[in-house]
């Protein structure tokens, strides 16, 4: 069946309460840009990405004036090479980046729309492993008091999560260590908690870090330095004696083969909206099977837990509060720390489209 | 001094014949983004960047909607601090890719800025070498016949071309190995011919080619394979027994540093108009000499002859017939196979603004 038409849209979303980390400062809002499909028969695939507050409208253009050509008359089930003509098409500056992050869109809408035509759940699609997955609460939280960081996890457990991400990063590392002990002492021994450092140190303080931690037994510590240092994610690893997990600044399959292979890296952690799709997210996935690694995921829960559904090495979901709850009809439902994979045809997310006119960003 | 106004444009450059590679197919058109910026004593710098014929929308939304914020109103000699900063507003999605063609647009035109300030020709500013640089024709020529890649060989060397590059990755190996004969039969032994093959082939195929051209004595191969693959690049150095040239898709420093430290690259090749600017492509050249290695150059060669002109480790300019001659009041001047970087003050690329105005593309 053929593509007949393709519409693209900015949205701002504003964030209920700023977040921050230690290397994005004061985050207010972020932007949504979605891709909605349409083929011949009128049957219908949506796909979108997001950005944490800046290049939403470049990856739009790059959509309308870039990918537009390739998808309009293609046959819409040909993903993989529909996904090799977009990466193709865009690869002069390209080569993943920013391109990804609309090709990203354009991919989770392809599939999306091949689901809703066969009436199948994207999990069961994808392979089909088992629809409850578990689940983590990503909290974005480096300022807040150890006060408000304690009073957040409660609020977490409560909404039914059974494993909680703290951010760590902040001008001493004694705060840190501090700030995760208090954490371990309150949510018990073997509760599982990471801390998530957003690229903030050197490798040498990642190794200094992941040792201070060592005592309080994180299930990982994510992202401890920038993604570009290989090597020195090799390092951390066998140093530091903390899992890591870094995934959610790597665009494309071959940046995360060369930090699985260099065994850079303990839980691969891609972003289906970032990192080239549904089709490259399965890849990593499958590539960390291949290394005997798990793998866990980065932002976009409600579709992700279709993805991760359909795995058999998948760790935990990530489940961020990012405040696009507002504009999805049905939510994710967290229940004893496990998220479900809805059994709806497609990846079920729907969107509140007449909520999401009132945001709209850039004509 | 404070920057006070920054401009972008966005123009679409026909180019006079069509060209060809193995991997973008058919070049119809190059687009030009431009940065122009003011200080508070009306003093001005010119940046660019380009692209093969699409994404530059995008690049210009980048520049206008991520860029502008970080640069009015800051200190413009403070390039280092606003290279971080530029480097960081747009990290999520970015690192590298289309960022870094925004980033360099910015960089250089902030380099110029400068430049001109102080009265000073660039190749001075940045260390000063040595104004006289060797370079070559670039050729995009892959479907060319014999005989008009020969009348090109012809046309180069009456233009004063002391060293030619050929496109090869034709449908057959030995099509390629007959044409890059040919051409050294015309050159004579020691004629310093390159040869391109725009990532066209598996690291193997890669291997065979370089074999197969083992006895034509190649400068270099450029582009056996995509660039991702860094140790596929490192077989082909050791294995092929010719000297490889990459870097026109690297868009990072670090991407530099992995090829680099792998021994995956002979003549690293960064294009300042995508690698981040003359900040990165200086932080290249400067590493490429620590690892003993020579560096050339892709794209832009009015502006890099002052880059090469600046460095001890260059090796040759490549010169590409891309059509951007007819909108520069004062092209490069080859003579007997070096081309000079000229006296004037900042970069001396003077674009005829007006003859631009006719071709300005999206508003």
């Amino acid at each position: 069946m053929k593509i007949e038409a393709l519409e693209t849209a900015l949205y701002r979303i504003e964030l209920p309460v700023p977040l921050s980390d230690s290397t994005h400062g004061t985050i207010t809002h972020f932007e949504l840009v979605t891709v909605r499909l349409r083929d011949a028969d009128g049957a219908e695939g949506v796909g979108y990405t997001y950005t944490v507050g800046v290049s939403g409208a470049a990856v739009r253009v790059l959509i309308d004036q870039g990918l537009r050509s390739v998808l309009i008359g293609a046959e819409a089930d040909l993903i993989e090479s529909l996904w090799q003509k977009m990466w193709w098409r865009l690869h002069y500056g390209g080569r993943g980046g920013l391109v990804s992050l609309a090709v990203s869109a354009a991919d989770i809408a392809l599939y999306d729309l091949k689901a809703r035509r066969m009436g199948m759940p994207l999990y069961r699609l994808l392979g089909g492993f088992d629809s409850a997955v578990p689940c983590y609460a990503g909290g974005i939280d480096l300022d807040f008091t150890l006060d408000a960081l304690l009073k957040q996890t409660d609020d977490n457990l409560a909404k039914g999560f059974r494993a909680i991400k703290m951010k760590v990063g902040r001008a001493r590392l004694s705060e840190d260590a501090d700030r995760v002990k208090a954490m371990r002492a309150h949510l018990g021994a073997d509760f599982p908690l990471m801390a998530d450092a957003n690229m903030k140190w050197t490798v040498d303080q990642s190794i200094r870090a992941a040792r201070a931690f060592r005592d309080s037994n994180l299930t990982w510590l994510e992202e401890p330095t920038i993604p570009d240092d290989i090597a020195g994610h090799t390092r951390i690893v066998r140093e530091g004696g903390v899992p890591i997990a870094t995934g959610e600044n790597l665009h494309t399959l071959h940046e995360f083969t060369q930090m699985i292979a260099a065994g850079g890296v303990t839980f691969p952690e891609p972003d289906v909206t970032n990192c080239g799709g549904i089709t490259v997210f399965m890849k990593v996935a499958h590539l960390a099977e291949a290394y005997n690694l798990p793998v866990t995921s980065h932002g976009a829960h409600d579709l992700t837990v279709h993805l991760l559904a359909a795995l058999p090495n998948r760790s935990y979901l990530e489940v961020h509060g990012f405040g696009l709850d507002r504009y999805i009809e049905q939510p994710i439902v967290i229940r004893d720390g496990v998220a479900l994979a809805p059994e709806t045809p497609g990846h079920g997310v729907a969107f509140d489209w007449k909520a999401l006119e009132n945001i709209r960003a850039g004509g």
